[in-house]
């Protein structure tokens, strides 16, 4: 069912510092900050040959990644996102077998435009994961 | 200078629950366990189309993870690792920016029979990171 690991989000206190050490110490490829004010979040792309980081910092009130950040003040992984076919089709695939999907278990439109889930993390393994349909 | 995404590492309490939710509920590719013992883990690759995820048990008096599952006893991930060409070479350029590198900053002999080092999670957005020479 699962596809492509489309992304590894790790939330970070300094959007700047992060990109820059991605960027010049890890000599990756980065992208501009880009705002995502539906979500709460501004995003920085880091594109690997095979997959992308992307770096997370609140923006506005309410992020989703404050209270994250609370806990983990130096940032952390925050979740990890797999592509499905058939967005539908995996979230009733996982509800009757008993994980929980966050929210209204609707998919909403993600940040790449697309639609999304979030599993709740004690029902898998302890990670957040967000399932993205391709 | 970082290549692909190799792996992400997600430490697991019950690696027959997670093995077979990865394998039954999310239809995944998964490997038999495999012991490591220098390691101090049990092991269970899920081969993604584009990447690895590895699901590390501890194996074993003094795992390096058991620690990170006193903490989590769901789990959680625990580390992600990047490909190098030259381990030595990265080391030096990260450890010339003021990065510390785990243990005695040399490498050792990776689960993939492969040099690696870990790099401090205080000084990589709170986030553990291998590297490995491929």
């Amino acid at each position: 069912m699962i596809g492509r690991l489309n992304h590894v989000a790790i939330a970070v206190p300094d959007l700047d510092a992060a990109t820059a050490q991605y960027r010049d110490t890890l000599g990756a490829k980065v992208g501009a900050p880009q705002d995502e004010p539906d979500h709460g979040v501004t995003v920085v792309f880091i594109e690997l040959p095979n997959t992308k980081i992307e770096l997370l910092h609140p923006l506005g009130e309410g992020s989703p990644i404050a209270g994250f950040l609370e806990k983990n003040p130096s940032g952390g992984i925050h979740h990890i996102c797999y592509e499905v076919e058939d967005i539908l089709e995996a979230r009733d695939r996982l509800t009757a077998s008993g994980a929980r999907v966050l929210g209204s278990g609707e998919p909403k439109i993600g940040a790449h435009g697309k639609p999304v889930l979030f599993l709740h993390p004690k029902d898998f393994t302890g990670t957040l994961v967000e399932l993205e349909q391709v």
